[in-house]
């Protein structure tokens, strides 16, 4: 059980959204896949060849911006406004989309962007199945 | 001229967005908006009727935390996605709408909220007239 | 292997601070004190006797606020300036070990308090371990 | 008046750290220092030759990172502990003048250096401000 599942588990108003688990699994997405990008953001900076990442470092921090503020949102069960949850996540499922299709590009090259990529993807998969219980 | 419009003017891609000044604004109103809402979270955990202003504080910190992201967000240049700044964006729009709602509710009573009140729709504000350019 | 684990062994300058494996913890740590703060404080807002936890929900939100910068300061290696590393760390550990202190006062009520002060204390840990490879 | 200064003056416990105005100067320089390292580190990402100005993205991200952290921390006046605001400002200050001593390198070839530098120092300088009334 994760420190995620024990927050959500002890909340006073643990169940207020529905599928417990799929929040909690989007949740922990959310905060894994904002440190994968600020590590990947920074592992491509220090590439021989970082000219050719900008893009993927812009889309990199994007994407940790955006999922910080998700897993933060996310994790508050006092009110839930269904009307801003829906928009921040379909905004994270977004930043995630569009930097794992960047980092997909050159995964072969660099083994970050391959893991960063993956992370992405999770996050990007978790945004859906906690939209579709919305 | 502030330090939003000094950075954009002297970045390598000045003008990559239409209407700098719209952006810029933006920029702007969410940073200002996301220290607003930080700050009235705690105004109101300092009022004797707490317990009245639960709801208000979870607005107030989810709105601060999808400022601070959307300001990010704005402030890159490199590479514009523009499905994720208008999702961020509408995300932010919808934030600060709730949050202004909210604090209305009770800006007679914790003028810390009427003045919240208008950063968020401010913020809302810059947020539509971005949106329409987009 | 955690993502964290990951994003350190396929950066270009891995094992550019020494001790990776205490660094990992301290990222990993950090980020979960962050989402578990923010999930506590809006727990202790969810309480009937919220206006007893004013004082958690502080120390919760000051304690999130600072791991994010620390966990994202740690995860990058381009650069590494060890005085700044060594004054976010220290500012971390001292935020942790003020929400634990506060969350053990009343982990007996309250659950969620009693799971924020563990991942408090091994942050707090983590950032004691990390400091004394500098 | 500053948005900043109004939230300062209408909170319940206005006052409780000395010299409100030397906090308010600190607040805003906290956010508009975040808010200039954001889009320094993304001007540097744009320009022809990204690759001498790695250290320098990496030093601007941790210095938004820092500068955010500290402005939340600082707008929280319910319950002041004074040992983590010590330790937070500290860690400000000195990655704010990390960062500034960085972008003065290159001020002269690159404006938007030259304008984060100048919100790195003042902002180094509101936390020195801040520091010396503890």
């Amino acid at each position: 059980m994760t420190a995620v599942d024990q927050m959500l588990t002890t909340h006073p108003k643990a169940g207020s959204i529905d599928a417990q688990d799929v929040l909690a699994r989007c949740i922990q997405a959310c905060i894994e896949c904002e440190q994968t990008c600020t590590a990947c953001a920074d592992a491509c900076l220090s590439e021989d060849l970082v000219a050719e990442l900008v893009t993927c470092i812009t889309k990199n921090a994007n994407c940790a911006d955006v999922c910080a503020a998700t897993g933060a949102v996310l994790s508050r069960q006092t009110t839930v406004d269904l009307e801003v949850v829906r928009a921040v996540v379909e905004a994270c499922r977004t930043a995630c989309a569009v930097c794992a299709e960047e980092c997909e590009q050159h995964a072969d090259m660099h083994e970050h962007c391959r893991v960063c990529a993956e992370a992405c993807r999770r996050c990007e998969q978790a945004c859906s199945d906690l939209l579709a219980t919305l």
